[in-house]
């Protein structure tokens, strides 16, 4: 049985890339090693952690303006360590449109003022709301944006524009979709839904907003650090990286993120149309602002949400339970995902209607 | 041809262990998914990260009294969170035996004061100081020892006693050798020497020491948030805890720390007892402070070392230049380098001495 695995991450990994990984995983180009078991500055490792910066920077287009780093501890790390690095005491705007976004600006609080300048939660963080109704700080250290909100199933069409420089939590459509680095001051990202497996952030950064980093940051949480260092001050998560850059390397087979971008686009627009053509099914989220990688639905009740996930299973169709937080289904559709998967999904939806 | 990685870390990992991960790698437990694209809050994830703890705790034999955490960001992150949830503002006394408790003592700096109550940096670190000769603070915070030092290839053979809670960076001999953890306030370990890949630290930490953690530490550096989410606060490294889930059910399987530490000891004997043999090959380190895992040595000059180096690496015993800061060879002789290698290396040793 085809298995298609719908989790909003840790996710589904493009096949190609796992067989690959297998293959070689305990025998890396003849070494007799495998890769999680070389030094990290050996002559073997050194190729691989280029080539992950390397394919990032080609596929995403980023200029030497910017440093791309490899930082461990995933987004909910970078939440704190983004203000203790750019923060300093100033005011920063956050947009809260989700869970994720809240924690951010939480964190944020610690090291200087936090500014919501627009909010969705009245109507459970539903949309993104209209960039013209923000309420932005004059001065703001930075302007905090959270791109695709895994829980709520939102996500930004366009970016807004500010004085400020944007930062972007990317991590559930980092690489998704063509964007444009230079529009942002720094945009990270957990690897573990489009990138590779957990164990580490992508941070990409405006090397000029590294000057506000003060020496009274711990050299761990200094982008400084990672900067200087190439991601590699201290041992870094070798294997983490290592399929990173199987997955770019993928990506890069495959057309690059345009390409990738296209597939998204058509993976949505099927998943989206048939819950727009069925009652049973009901997405809670406003149309212009809907996720092309998380795409929330319930059925009538739920005991039917219960058997709609468990049933799915049995049908090879997995991790399809909404988030803890809000219930309901999640279809997390990311990068990896064949449009055959979301297919499946749909042809098992219709099976699940008739019989309900 | 049998290679040996004598690497300091991230290092050679158990051969069954590469082999079992490597058999799963793209379907673990018929679920056609690997490990590392299962969601870390799925049924089948949340049995290996309780495997991991309940490996670690029974090994180590680690009572109640203590959280047991798995901590992204390596023993690196370790030096500057440990202060910042212990330290307060307060002093503590660092023992400072090598480049690696040097830094652990830097990032404490900015947290609180630091006493150095020893050194051996005067003889280039060759030894472990006398306890009686230590300098202890009144009312220190806590003490801070590195068991092993890798670089100097010293080790601390019994540990100091001390009113405040003794805290020991064990990055290189974790679960090498028998230790009683209730003598310690708290352990940590960078993972990639003896547990698995690198991506993680383990922290075992007495819980009351956690009162210490003040409420402006952010959430992710709080001990008190890995512990009271069983290290899932976040998404955790799930394949590279995995790895130490396979890597302690291996140690528990081959008769537990006890039996590892005998076969280490002998590993070490065998290596020592030659170089004591030969005038051709020299160590620096001071008898009583020898590492039962890194053996430093070196040959009558460093053009034979590199030679030795790379003449050894044409034979399988690979990774055995020394540390970039103080040159010379190295050999790592980690829980899982079998003592075939320590003999291999021992035949590769007389004859590149019979042939210089």
């Amino acid at each position: 049985m085809a298995v298609y695995n719908f989790s909003a991450g840790p996710a589904m990994l493009p096949k190609k890339v796992m067989e690959k990984a297998q293959a070689e995983f305990c025998n890396y180009q003849n070494s007799e090693c495998g890769v999680m078991e070389l030094s990290h500055r050996g002559k073997l490792y050194a190729p691989i952690i280029a080539r992950a910066e390397a394919n990032v920077r080609e596929l995403m287009n980023i200029s030497d303006d910017y440093a791309v780093l490899f930082v461990q501890g995933g987004a909910s790390m970078q939440f704190c360590m983004l203000a203790m690095n750019l923060l300093n005491g100033n005011t920063a705007d956050y947009a809260e449109t989700g869970v994720w976004s809240n924690k951010a600006a939480k964190e944020a609080k610690l090291f200087g003022n936090v500014n919501i300048c627009c909010s969705s939660k009245e109507t459970k963080y539903d949309h993104i709301p209209a960039f013209d109704t923000w309420n932005l700080s004059d001065n703001a250290a930075y302007l905090h944006i959270t791109s695709n909100n895994t829980v709520a199933g939102t996500q930004y069409r366009t970016f807004p524009k500010s004085n400020a420089p944007l930062i972007a939590d990317m991590s559930s459509d980092i690489m998704s979709r063509v964007i444009n680095v230079n529009d942002f001051g720094m945009i990270y990202a957990g690897a573990q839904k489009n990138l590779g497996p957990s164990g580490f952030a992508l941070v990409i950064i405006r090397k000029d907003l590294m000057e506000r980093v003060a020496a009274t940051v711990p050299t761990m949480l200094k982008y400084t650090t990672y900067a200087e260092n190439e991601s590699m001050f201290n041992t870094p998560p070798t294997y983490a990286v290592y399929m990173l850059a199987l997955v770019t390397d993928y990506f890069k087979e495959v057309g690059g993120i345009a390409a990738m971008e296209k597939v998204n686009d058509a993976k949505a627009k099927l998943l989206y149309d048939y819950l727009d053509s069925t009652s049973f099914y009901t997405t809670p989220v406003q149309k212009d602002s809907r996720s092309r990688m998380n795409v929330v639905f319930r059925t009538p009740s739920e005991e039917l949400d219960a058997k709609f996930v468990a049933d799915a299973k049995a049908c090879g169709l997995t991790d399809l339970k909404g988030h803890r937080l809000v219930g309901g289904c999640r279809a997390s559709i990311y990068n990896a995902m064949p449009i055959e998967g979301v297919q499946a999904l749909i042809e098992f939806m219709k099976k699940f209607e008739k019989e309900a």
